[in-house]
């Protein structure tokens, strides 16, 4: 079906142009692999259902509406509430949306007809949601196509369509969840545009957090610059994760900044702060984190720790290529991570033989990185046949798949200094032989070094998306002139006023 | 109980220090009026159930944890998954906090004993989630009270507390809602205080907006100025409600900004702004709006619209005190508005006429406001015994009652023109006989005016807690100080950059 070039989404300004024909092309190719598929019968119409407006708790409070992920990939339909149908031989698309009462013009806006739908989001036909039986019954489907699954990092079965009157339909809930993760995995060229866009606005943002950051500043003050950037700047409303603005001791918390520790320190001199921050664009996620000084300068050992983390960082980075095994760029920034620790005298010994006891794993416990598209752990991770590798560390990782063009995932490796994971590899003599205690002691209450980037599996090596100072020398550099930034501003002012 | 002084929430810096002994008083309170209730026996315990954390869709996104808002009453707990106990016959309270596995302290933090939380909160007792069954079967208690009720703005029903074991206990689920509704109806000293606070700082924050209006920018520059405003100055990491930044036709959107219409529109020289803005601080609300028009001037037909909303809004406030019956000062406003739109020419006629067909609901659709607390539409609006009036206008009231000290509510009033709203009204004659249409045409796609305050009734009136710019002359002044004020800045910058 031919897509109306002139239907874009675009926040205005500087945002960016995301064209209609970028969830066209996603539904052709999820219709030629459903085509193949000799489990799929013709006159086969995948079915989803969009996302729905909640509320907080039994409030009339309405939280604000993201579209469902599974949806938006394949529509692009912002608003909640609708259905989306796919005949699988013919690729003719339907949006169902609902028919609103005449007092939502009053409370909501403008009631739009159908007509401006399907211009909107370069649709064959849009209907209200009342009609999805009636008229999914004049195309005789052989076998409606909905998506169950489970979300592999999550845990959770995705909610399948349902709609008065399915009953009388054939329906398949197992063929379709396959394919579509397989669709969503490798991004296509307009999709990649928009992660582009992403990392580009996150980017900038992180730096002007840097720019921002000094000791005495609470560590919410740069959550919501952050945040504040991406928006007004970048037309980003929803961040893709919950900010993470940890200093200090909470730069080792790798999940810091939920409810229960809500960026609420004060941040001190001498500390590392580690911000880890991402904007989302149409649903398009980011995820970048950024570690540095909050005074600008790094000590000898911050410079060392964080030069450790850059070190593994770029040597993943100069392996990647498609073909690579995930779990083995894990095992490989593991593998400096100790050699580096080693130098700095935390460690002793041989590293074969720290491989050997998982001892990267104390240092970083999470996975090298993850699958980022539309969620911020995007799925495919582990379709069936690759199995999840249950050893320290790499038991974490959100996927164990090897590489293809147009994966885009994060590279973060991290050393993060964490009591009582210290306190259980001194506890156990088959680890503790390698630590220097003495030496580890200094590091007690560092906190951690996370380095994060966005990257794209190419053809033959990869594609960084983010752009951000990354060398000591680079982050000292642009904070410095900041702050010389902001003092010859200061000086203007209280001059003049 | 005696609640431990030096526990507070605190968002640092100038944020607001909230004692604890708020939520002792709250539990004071409902223990006293429950006391009073000859259907509850002795040894009752209520059992209430905090909110729990939730994921975007099948995703492992976490959206951002807020707290339910009858538990964050009764205990300004901040934590996911919790319970919550209180003794009716001593006041005796116990929180229940989930048992953490040790993975915790490497993801979320550190992992607190419950005599952190004892301490933090000010409660008698803290235990686990999983001891709640054998915790409260030492208390023998006659009867569990557990929240069941509809949300009367919403229509929902709340979520009873239930947990494993509970079978073994007799529960009564109808008598606590009524009882805790009235509670959260009338606000405490301390609670005041929190009003006041949200107040303040959502007012700086609607100023910051006003200086940085101007023809050119997004809605959502403004959404997004006001939010980083409430949460970098103010602590407040959440708003009250989806923000709403109409400007032109929008401002006659009521529930402008939501996904479906989200503050995307370019703000145009000559159109009105309609702004609806309100930070949150631990759960308090704030709702204000503030209309000016976009270029720093009101035309003749804006100052006219306007000075008729401000005059009603006074006369209500002027008229406020306890006793007072709030469709009351519904009707007054809009008879005020039918006054001043009759002066200004667009209606004709006997006003008592008008009055009797409604006219008043043409221009102002909705309810003159709502109660405020907790919840935006805090709760209490309708208990038993006090009726809806199904008419035009007085039908969207979210309460019907008489006053009483220590209620808090907006004062919104608003004339509106919306087309399909007018279209109506001109095609009923005994409502288009008033119209003098050539005139309304001038007014078509102008957009709305809304005014919005909040205050609490006191002994002999009420005290306002918004400030705001809000006479014409106030507006206008303001926003020029701004022009000038970034004007001289601009041209600082540029000499010496």
């Amino acid at each position: 079906m031919a897509a109306r070039s002139n239907s874009v989404y675009w926040m205005g300004k500087d945002s960016l142009v995301v064209s209609m024909t970028l969830f066209a092309e996603n539904r052709r190719r999820l219709c030629e692999r459903l085509r193949v598929n000799p489990n799929v019968p013709r006159k086969s119409v995948v079915v989803l259902q969009g996302g729905e407006q909640t509320q907080r708790y039994c409030t009339d409070t309405d939280n604000i509406f993201r579209q469902e992920s599974f949806f938006h990939w394949t529509f692009g339909v912002t608003e909640a509430g609708c259905y989306g149908t796919i005949d699988v031989d013919t690729g003719k698309s339907i949006v169902f949306i609902p028919k609103l009462p005449e007092s939502y013009a009053t409370w909501m806006g403008k009631i739009h007809p159908p007509e401006h739908f399907k211009q909107k989001y370069a649709l064959d036909e849009v209907h209200y949601t009342c009609n999805i039986a009636d008229t999914l019954s004049k195309i005789q489907p052989a076998i409606l196509l909905t998506l169950r699954g489970v979300n592999t990092d999550s845990g959770s079965t995705c909610r399948e369509a349902s709609f008065e009157g399915i009953s009388q339909f054939q329906v398949n809930n197992v063929l379709l969840h396959p394919e579509i993760v397989e669709c969503r995995l490798l991004k296509t060229d307009l999709e990649l545009e928009v992660l582009r866009y992403t990392n580009r606005i996150s980017s900038e943002a992180h730096k002007e957090v840097m720019r921002n950051v000094k000791p005495g500043k609470k560590e919410y003050e740069m959550e919501s610059l952050f945040q504040h950037y991406c928006y007004s700047r970048g037309g980003m409303r929803h961040t893709s994760y919950t900010c993470i603005c940890g200093s200090g001791i909470n730069s080792a918390v790798l999940h810091y900044g939920h409810a229960g520790a809500p960026n609420d320190k004060t941040i001190e001199d001498g500390e590392m702060c580690l911000f880890d921050l991402g904007g989302e664009y149409y649903c398009y996620s980011s995820d970048i984190t950024c570690s540095f000084p909050a005074n600008g300068s790094f000590t000898t050992d911050q410079r060392a720790i964080y030069e450790a983390v850059l070190k593994s960082s770029r040597a993943v980075m100069a392996a990647i290529k498609p073909g690579v095994s995930w779990p083995d760029m894990h095992r490989l920034a593991d593998r400096i991570h100790l050699e580096e620790l080693t130098k700095i005298g935390i460690l002793q010994g041989n590293v074969d033989e720290m491989v050997k006891v998982h001892l990267g794993a104390i240092f970083m416990p999470h996975g090298l990185g993850h699958l980022l598209g539309i969620d911020v752990h995007d799925v495919g991770g582990y379709p069936e046949g690759v199995e999840r590798i249950n050893l320290p560390g790499l038991k974490n990782l959100r996927t164990a798949r090897l590489l293809q063009e147009r994966m885009v995932l994060t590279i973060e490796p991290g050393i993060y200094f964490i009591d009582h994971v210290l306190d259980k590899a001194l506890a156990d003599p088959t680890q503790s032989c390698f630590i220097k205690n003495e030496v580890l002691q200094r590091f007690r209450g560092f906190g951690g070094v996370r380095i994060e980037d966005d990257i794209a599996v190419t053809s033959t090596g990869m594609e960084l998306l983010t752009c951000v100072p990354r060398t000591v020398e680079e982050i000292e550099a642009f904070m410095a002139d900041a702050v010389k930034a902001s003092k010859d501003f200061d000086h203007l002012v209280s001059k003049k006023l």
